[in-house]
């Protein structure tokens, strides 16, 4: 009887550990020089910790089952509510606090391409320090290890703010911003027309989403920012939330050339 | 609500996760200088893997569940199951092989101290030669990584033959090798009275096993394997399995000084 392996799961063979005992290293190294000290995460939680944590998509997408005293739990699908969870259970640990872990999540999801249900995932996370340096170590780090590995040039980072994207959508006497970020966080994967029409249905008139598409459509690269957030855009976005992205792109600037850019229909990982 | 971890596992923080990733990176790159080559497995597979691939024992350890469609599937308790499979999936890889891999494992057990329900196993494999050589090589590897992370003279590895302990069984009239064998692997776990009981009741006369406790009882240092299996014992084995252990013996002094010992009570890992 010929036992096949799981569905969604790859056995990865020396040929293809090769190439991936470099992205490894490189990964580790780099959040090494970059300060950051490695933690190990459990790769089971309880389910409870996903419900509260964690958005219901995210949920739904757990790598969940009961275990044989009936407890629901899960294989962990991200690292975030473990890290957090890490980190208040020991009111020892002072803050600021950088820690890195790189091992295997799971989610539930339909095998794709490139996609499978098992996959390694480096996580850096700064607790602490609310500014602009901190959030450019942490997306510095991700591109130093892209540029590390020869990527350079073919890649892009894209970059938005969670605080200019409020007040934009306020300009436009939007008050549901959770739900229009749902139809924005579409915006590159559905044609023009169902997003206009998604857009109308939350509350937006013509005009104003002909006046917000040419801002979504934009990716602008980070030296040409600073024209781009001082041109028609400032009328609609907080300043002092502008001026913070804007240092925070400057610095982005030392640790890699023409690799970010600002994209703002890029809303992802905002479960409210 | 605060969510806790779930039991039998542990969260590492940087102060050990950093003597870790020394054992880590020693192990590995050992393992690379002996000749193996990385393999990455699933960390899940079906159950039905373990059910014919390993004894009753490890199926009632598996962390098992159903899948969302109802499989039966494990996180996996072992390395062997899954390296069968993949070797004995890809026909156009020839032999020798020399796999290693380093991952977690799981086991739903009793969590006790240094005993948690996931852990880190180093597996190397070489398939192919049936030759001492090829096991002095896995061996030698585990007493190269210890003696590497500064060990040395602080652990024992204890090396036994099942064919030697086939024919020195036979040469007691027994004929279930199988339950002997349960019953000399609980040999240093149990008292020498319930040891005594244990033999009688598989058929062991009072000489046979005062006999037999002699030889399980030592632990012969390998400089002085030769002398033990020309003693008294070589009338009770099989010439060519002492043969080809003494071989392996000598190959292995080259690895790790005083590290090596022939323990004849180690039957350990003999699903049947």
């Amino acid at each position: 009887m010929v036992i096949e392996k799981v569905r969604g799961f790859r056995d990865i063979y020396p040929d293809e550990a090769e190439p991936r005992k470099k992205i490894f290293a490189v990964s580790e190294n780099l959040a090494e020089l970059f300060g950051f000290s490695k933690i190990e995460m459990p790769s089971v939680e309880s389910l409870d910790l996903y419900r509260t944590k964690s958005g219901d998509e995210l949920v739904s997408q757990c790598f969940s089952f009961r275990d044989r005293s009936g407890r629901e739990i899960s294989l962990t699908p991200e690292a975030t509510p473990t890290v957090v969870r890490m980190l208040t259970s020991r009111k020892d640990i002072s803050k600021p606090v950088k820690w890195y872990s790189f091992q295997k999540f799971w989610r539930y999801e339909e095998p794709q391409s490139g996609r499978q249900r098992e996959f390694y995932q480096l996580n850096a996370d700064i607790f602490g320090p609310n500014s602009p340096l901190a959030d450019a170590e942490v997306i510095g780090l991700a591109a130093s290890i892209l540029d590390k590995l020869g990527l350079n040039g073919k890649y892009r980072i894209l970059l938005n703010d969670r605080l200019i994207m409020d007040s934009l959508l306020k300009s436009y006497n939007i008050t549901d911003i959770s739900k229009a970020f749902a139809v924005i966080d579409k915006y590159r994967k559905i044609s023009t027309e169902e997003f206009v029409a998604k857009m109308k249905e939350i509350g937006f008139s013509g005009g104003d989403i002909k006046s917000l598409l040419e801002y979504l459509d934009k990716q602008v690269p980070i030296d040409e920012a600073y024209d781009f957030f001082t041109d028609s855009i400032s009328e609609r976005t907080d300043r002092v939330a502008v001026s913070r992205f804007l240092d925070l792109l400057r610095i982005l600037r030392k640790y890699s050339n023409d690799s970010f850019y600002v994209d703002l229909s890029v809303v992802r990982g905002l479960a409210i």
